[in-house]
Order: structure tokens, then C-alpha cells, then sequence
């Protein structure tokens, strides 16, 4: 049985769903990463403090979208994930891994300032540039929705998986979706195995 | 003939070491990232504006890890990436993706505010945020190193390109390395394949 360190709207949700995807079983356990201490169990996993990660027997790992690829790899094939050779490889590859480190990572950044920083210190220098760096990023996916229903062309991949949690993440915290990226996050999580992930995730805290 | 835009010790630098290592050939295109304007042409394929991108006959892409993966896909196999029955595919995928959403995006943050911003803002409470989460994650590379020559294992993948790139850039600009990561980067960067990307990259800017 995997497990899945994370819950809620943590970046856990990304290895949730290709989990219900894929149609295998796992369980959620939650991390509360706002308490004062934090559990030795978790710490033991992820020295680095961060969501999520996943136990597979012997294999223990971190980063959300390395954990896509390990899922997708070890338990495929599957058609979330096209092969080398095929023609929406490229495109494939680049926004699979521009959602977390083109998109979710810098968005993080005026996120947490505007959580934790002092009143006077949230709208800083650095929160600033990496808003900015969010929203010429975008471009590439705002290019891409106008040829294309989806990031590796006409159908549903990983790569919008990647892509669906950075675009909720910032339009939930102070980014302004187009209509195309809002109109393609209502595509991707409409799917059956998103709602499933949504509703585990926040299950799994509650348990 | 592959094209890499990029060049000198831009993230093209992870690009062009799977190259070297692949023994595949391509032509560096040069940005200059400081230029009041941009080349219309550089802007066409990557509206977002950051380094590098690759094109290869119909393929044009961003993100330099993503490239990685798209090159060791289409021109593999190679021993650069561990199948997903192999051992250590999980450590591999984790350290992939590692070196640049955990470390390389973050290690930005500070590092840019400390080139651009008025010299009050740059030590500003984000670019102190980004910092610590750096250090966080730096353990897990620690961790590793512990154990292991490689961040695989005991051999070298394009795992090490990904988190050398980032051990180096931040070394190179205010993060302390520890013994073991320097000795880590020492080694990484004695392989001939490194030695001649490094100076390809920076022959392309002077040409």
C-alpha cells in the first residue's frame, strides 16, 4: 500500500490524482504544518519540512511532480504520461515540469510573505519579482490553450496535473486567471479522478 | 542539429552537459539577458523570457530539467537515466526534479534581489524565506551524500547534473557548502563531459 505524506490542498493533491487516475490504492497520512513541534515521524521522511512525500515499500521520496514521474514509471504505462517517441513528448516534458518549478514554487513566494510576513514586509522587493516571473511564465501556457485544449496538445496528460495545481494554487491567492486558463482548469477538474483526489485529501485530514 | 539558447553559466549549462555525455551534437545560440531589448526572435520561442530553450527539428521547449528529460527520452537509453524498475529510479526522480523546484528556483530569490533591487530591499523577509527553505532542503542532499557518491547511488545520472547545477550556483553566491558537497561537486564537475559544456557554453557567448 503507498502512502501519502500531505492532505488538503497541499501539493500532495498532484500525487492523489494520478493515484486516482491510475486507479491505485493508497492512503493519507496528514501533516500538520502549522503546528509549533513537528512529529519526528515526518521529519524522519522529509528532513527538508515540505509536502508532500510517499512510502512504497522500500522507496521513500519527495517533490510532487518527482513523485508523478515514480507513479507513472513504476506502475504504467499509462496514458497520462506519452512516450519518448511521441510527438507531444516535448511539450509534455516542459509543462510537466514548468508547474512546480516555473510556476507553484514562485508563486509560493508573495503566498507565504502575505501569510507570514509582517503587515509592512509582505508587499516586498522579492515577493514582487517573483510574481512577476509567474506571470511571463504564463504566457507559455496562455499560448498553448490557444491551439489546444490541453498542455501536451488534444488530450489530458500529467503535465495537467502539474499545470491544474499551480493554476488553482494562484488564482486562488491573488492571481487573475484568463479566461482561457479558467476555462481549462473547469476541464481538468471536472474529471472524475480529480474529485475523487479533492475529496480524500480533505478526508484524510479530517480522519 | 539541435539548437541550445543559452549559453555561459545559465541553466542551458545542464542542457548542454547531457549533450556532452550523450555525445550528441548542437549549436549554443546566445541571449544576452541584461540587453534593454530583447531579440524578437528569442521572444518568439520563449515569450516567457527565462533560459534556456532547446529546439530540435519541431520541437521547441523550455525548462532546463524538462529538456534534460526530453533529450535523454528521445536520443536514450543511456546511463544518465535509470529505467523504472531500477532501484534507484525513486532517489533518481526525486533529485531530478530536487535541483531545480527545491533548490535552484529558491536559491533565485535572494540571488536576484541581491544583483537588482535598491540596496535596501535587498535583504528583504522573502528573500530571507527563500533562504531558509534552501537550507531546508540542502539536508536531503546532505542526507544523501551520507550514504552515497551520487544522488542515486553509486553511479552518476542526470540527477547530479540537476542538483550540481544548483550546488554550484549557490555556492557561488552566498550558500556555504558543506565538506560534503563541495567534495560532491568536485567530483561531479571533474567529468570531462562537464569540463567541455562549460567551455562550449562560454565559447558560444564570445563567438
Amino acid at each position: 500500500m503507498i502512502t501519502v505524506w500531505g492532505g488538503q490542498t497541499s501539493r500532495s493533491l498532484r500525487a492523489v490524482w494520478v493515484l486516482e487516475e491510475m486507479g491505485l490504492p493508497y492512503r493519507l497520512r496528514p501533516v500538520d504544518m502549522l503546528a509549533a513541534e513537528r512529529d519526528p515521524a515526518w521529519l524522519a521522511v522529509n528532513p527538508g519540512d515540505f509536502l508532500p512525500a510517499i512510502q512504497d515499500g522500500d522507496v521513500t521520496m519527495v517533490e510532487s511532480v518527482a513523485i508523478m514521474e515514480y507513479l507513472m514509471g513504476r506502475y504504467g504505462p499509462t496514458p497520462l504520461q506519452p512516450a519518448p517517441d511521441d510527438p507531444a513528448f516535448g511539450a509534455y516534458q516542459q509543462f510537466l515540469h514548468l508547474g512546480e518549478a516555473g510556476l507553484a514554487t514562485l508563486m509560493m513566494v508573495p503566498l507565504v510573505s502575505g501569510f507570514l510576513a509582517p503587515e509592512a514586509e509582505r508587499d516586498n522587493w522579492s515577493a514582487r519579482w517573483a510574481r512577476d516571473c509567474v506571470e511571463r511564465r504564463r504566457l507559455l501556457v496562455q499560448r498553448q490553450l490557444q491551439g489546444a485544449p490541453y498542455m501536451a496538445g488534444d488530450r489530458f496528460t500529467a503535465a495537467d496535473i502539474s499545470v491544474s495545481y499551480a493554476l488553482r494554487l494562484g488564482g486562488n491567492h491573488g492571481f487573475a486567471l484568463s479566461d482561457a486558463e479558467q476555462a481549462y482548469l473547469a476541464r481538468t477538474t471536472a474529471r472524475d479522478a480529480y474529485k475523487r483526489a479533492y475529496e480524500r485529501s480533505h478526508e484524510g485530514v479530517a480522519a
